[in-house]
């Protein structure tokens, strides 16, 4: 598939070289191209500048939002939740329209620091303030309650015995987002419902960030026992 | 132990049966204990009223709020959220001065219908409400993520093989609720750290209230994989 990822995180990158090597056309999409390539600080997380990077990938595109998302069928947004819907709104409503966009965002608020709050929730998300921004494309949330590396290769951990949901409107769009989980090995995936239950995983994150504290790693996930 | 029960619901009957079952002295504190034994209705959760289940639990005391907490040496808010500060307002600060107070309510809004949302969230937490009330009482959030009959007896789902939390600000404290959680059959007790992050477990509840549509019964839980 030709998919467009949006953000060139340790979020975004993992994505794309995960879905290039599975065989997917991928380009990642950023604001403003030139700046993104002269970057030669760390990434936040600590991870190569992005350059350097994308030297190591040349399957992989970097394209502007608008035209990754133009040419792709599928889109992800792998930005950070601030500036999510900034990021979309460049990528343009034409272009998404009829599309799935797989939100991974999470509403992390860090102005007080660490741990953050979520600017949305509770009785709304981000993940329906997409949705409801742009009616006409399929928003699917998911991956957004574990790390990068595990989002990709979930095997990594405990044979790939633990679990990831999905919250959508759309039935065919989950069906597509669920085939590509699958590609990346996931086995246990749950499909929560329609896009109000993004409001649950993404809630979740406060117990997350206290349990990377207690386990010391984000290589950690849940399983749903039942 | 001496044990004081705040609460006469499906969770607050579920401890003190199995905490009487363990060996422990069990009181059982409600606003009214007139009132409590004139229920002619099912409970809540369609369990028998309350009378009924005090005949057939005899060893079980019942008492008012104060009295239950006025002979404790732990005490266990059973209470729903919406009620519970009133309920322990009503035991009294004096009473509950020293003690540790397990806190197992979650601050369910249901005025909007099902799923609810949080009346405290994101910033606070109804453990931190508490915590802040009572300075003198040591309060330890835990059990709030599960369904009563798993809060009691966690091994009748997956040989126990799932992950039970505790919040709160003195080790001590949270010691003691261990050692009870261990007695409950309980072996994947992960210390969160202090009461601030009872956050993050009530904060889980939406998700939770939709995984239990999805797997069709409140009877699952999650395991922390590492």
């Amino acid at each position: 598939m030709r998919i467009a990822v949006l953000g060139t995180g340790s979020v975004g990158t993992a994505l794309a070289e995960r879905l290039e090597g599975l065989g997917h056309q991928v380009t990642i999409g950023t604001r403003d191209v030139a700046a993104t390539l002269e970057r030669t600080e760390p990434g936040a997380m600590g991870g190569a500048p992005f350059a350097a990077w994308a030297a190591e990938h040349p399957a992989v595109l970097v394209a502007s939002f608008a035209e990754a998302v133009g040419q792709a069928e599928v889109v992800i947004n792998a930005t950070s939740g601030a500036v999510t819907l900034d990021a979309i709104r460049a990528a343009g409503a034409e272009g998404l329209e009829g599309k799935v966009l797989v939100d991974i965002s999470n509403p992390l608020d860090f102005s007080a620091g660490f741990p953050p709050s979520l600017f949305i929730s509770n009785t709304d998300s981000l993940g329906e303030r997409i949705q409801a921004e742009f009616p006409g494309t399929k928003v699917v949330k998911t991956l957004n309650t574990l790390t990068a590396a595990l989002m990709v290769h979930p095997q990594a951990l405990a044979d790939g015995v633990h679990s990831v949901f999905v919250s959508g409107n759309d039935a065919d769009a989950k069906a597509t987002v669920t085939q590509l989980l699958r590609e990346f090995g996931h086995t246990d995936i749950i499909d929560l419902g329609d896009i109000t239950t993004a409001r649950g995983t993404e809630m979740f994150l406060p117990l997350w960030l206290r349990l990377m504290g207690v386990v010391g790693t984000p290589t950690f996930n849940i399983k749903v026992v039942r």
